[in-house]
């Protein structure tokens, strides 16, 4: 029987390509990528592609939200502030890094691709515990898009959302990913640069202390 | 005190111009209009500006999702497919005029801008009983996608889905609009042409029996 097919969203960053790889192993699947106007579009757009080269994915779509630049409200769209080091961040708020209901469009636009190519499920490499505060990285919140979807589809449609990496640590996600080959050498984390990672800013540092955690190298290269 | 702003989605039909009408006697409005890569898309811009400069609107956006256009899936997008005569359609199932998933999408991207805004309420023009068949026109819908936002936003951040003709039937919209001086002249509902209405669409159709319930006349041309 012919395997029904998913939509991974794969930003570039390994949360994505390992969630990806989880998924891949039960079903086919279409990569996605949607561009917001972040400081560092192009370089994951590479990674990306890199990504869905590496597994070999036919069915490729890179989405452009633009638009959401112009809206701003976030360090990682508006160039007028500065995404700050992980020591500038305070634990108990939302960081200046979120982008205004990204997840939901993301996942939306994965909704109306899925309706079009009748593909049953999307998966997101969302990450909970470990993740930076965000609202829309919640468990919670992908219940509520779950049933959402339920309700807003054509009734004969049925596409749910997949979070395979939501309850692991990021050096869990590592790990996983190592056993399962995932090439973790092709993606992007770092919100600020797009040659060598900075490793200072939250999603730098989130990474290196995961790889350092898991005991293996983090084979990107980093500034000095 | 000043009153806190809201978003009017405006695409330039009647029912979105008489809830913005009615949301005006209450708040402010911004006006937000999203394009999809539909067939009448210039057309209904056109339709957005005009009712945005009766109303003297200030703050007005105009967003593509024209991605949704390379997706299809629905005869407003795909020109392969043909909108139906309302003879054509089944009472059973959703028309082929469905746009998958739209409705989430335009939602979000108001949501979006709402909280770089700090806009409190999202004002859209959906009509359950007397639409088309669109699941993502029902209260239910609307109910499920506050709750998604509640969850998926700033803690600090507040905004509700404002639905104020969503139990009104077509007739009664004419009808509430007449009274409020709502520029019905100035809207177009058309799925098909650009110049004058067809006024055999499932749109049309629906347009030209609210108004004649109503006991009122249609402001726009159609074609003879």
């Amino acid at each position: 029987m012919k395997k029904d097919l998913g939509i991974a969203l794969v930003s570039g960053g390994m949360d994505s390509v390992v969630a990806a790889a989880i998924a891949l192993r039960k079903m086919p699947l279409a990569f996605l990528h949607v561009t917001y106007g972040q400081r560092t579009a192009a370089r994951e757009q590479r990674s990306f592609h890199a990504s869905a080269d590496f597994y070999e994915i036919e069915q490729r779509k890179v989405v452009s939200l633009d638009f959401l630049r112009e809206f701003g409200g976030s360090s990682l769209l508006d160039e007028s502030l500065s995404v700050p080091d992980v020591s500038e961040l305070k634990s108990d708020s939302v960081p200046t890094t979120y982008v205004p209901f990204r997840n939901t469009l993301l996942l939306s636009v994965a909704v109306a691709w899925a309706e079009t190519l009748d593909a049953k499920t999307i998966v997101i490499g969302a990450v909970e515990e470990d993740s930076a505060g965000y609202p829309d990285c919640r468990r919670e919140y992908f219940e509520a898009f779950n049933r959402l979807t339920q309700i807003g589809i054509r009734p004969e449609s049925e596409i749910t959302i997949l979070t395979p990496v939501i309850d692991m640590s990021k050096s869990e996600i590592v790990r996983r990913g190592t056993e399962l080959g995932a090439p973790f050498e092709l993606t992007w984390s770092c919100y600020r640069e797009t040659d060598k990672a900075c490793g200072r800013c939250d999603s730098c540092v989130r990474r290196l202390r995961a790889f350092k955690e898991a005991g293996i190298p983090d084979p990107i290269e980093y500034e000095s």
